[in-house]
């Protein structure tokens, strides 16, 4: 279902979600994005570079967080731009995995051009991952 | 091996690349990023909607995008920022797939922060994907 812009203001919180993310899923990103540094997926390398373990790919990190405002938008080609500032790694041990908390929250809405901007707040462990995450999603704007 | 900012300069190009995307990697990237909406694995679903076919996940875009600064920076945490607007999908054919032309220009270098600046270009068959694809690099500061 498309968004209803007579429905969305600033202040809106989107439905917050947890993304687990393992060794598995960042071997999986690697041969899907070409990205194939060590550092997301080698231990030994990784703790060379004086990290605790692995880290996932920014991209994958960032990917995961946007994919709540394409599923609230209900298309995902609804979002437009999206950018970010990337503040810390998402550690994943070899054991367990890690967990990324992603919300959302509107903090724009331009009825004439039925931009809905919305400002994600990324964190694992509580501690921001992403820094200004922000993605512009197209609206169907309503006929006056 | 880290970015020598004594030899970057603006109008500096990176080594272009193409990056091959098809079905099968779709399919890898909604595995490993837990986007799997129909408009990037269902040819069907995509005709529905009134596309030529699939098309790839704009992440998957940005993603592979990316991976040649983060290359060209030697580190792939040297990437600090990164923002792009949507404005064409990649569209991948069942038989043969897409390649998508990336290239990237430094367009700024700050010497005091050590950010450096570089904007991507990134088109298939000859169509602009992203737009304003601009990443920052921070690299390491020579010592005066």
């Amino acid at each position: 279902m498309a968004l209803d812009l007579l429905h969305v203001r600033p202040g809106l919180e989107l439905p917050r979600r947890t993304v687990h993310v393992d060794w598995e899923r960042l071997v999986a990103y690697a041969e899907a994005s070409g990205d194939h540094n060590p550092i997301h997926q080698d231990e030994e390398f990784a703790h060379s570079v004086g990290l605790p373990d692995v880290i996932a790919h920014g991209m994958w990190t960032m990917g995961a967080a946007v994919v709540l405002v394409a599923d609230w938008a209900g298309d995902p080609t609804a979002v437009v731009s999206y950018g970010t500032r990337f503040v810390n790694p998402v550690v994943v041990p070899a054991t367990g995995g890690a967990d990324v908390e992603v919300s959302g929250v509107v903090t724009k809405v331009d009825e004439e051009t039925g931009r809905v901007t919305v400002e994600l707040s990324v964190t694992c462990d509580g501690t921001k991952v992403l820094g200004r995450a922000v993605a512009v999603v197209q609206a169907p704007v309503p006929v006056p």
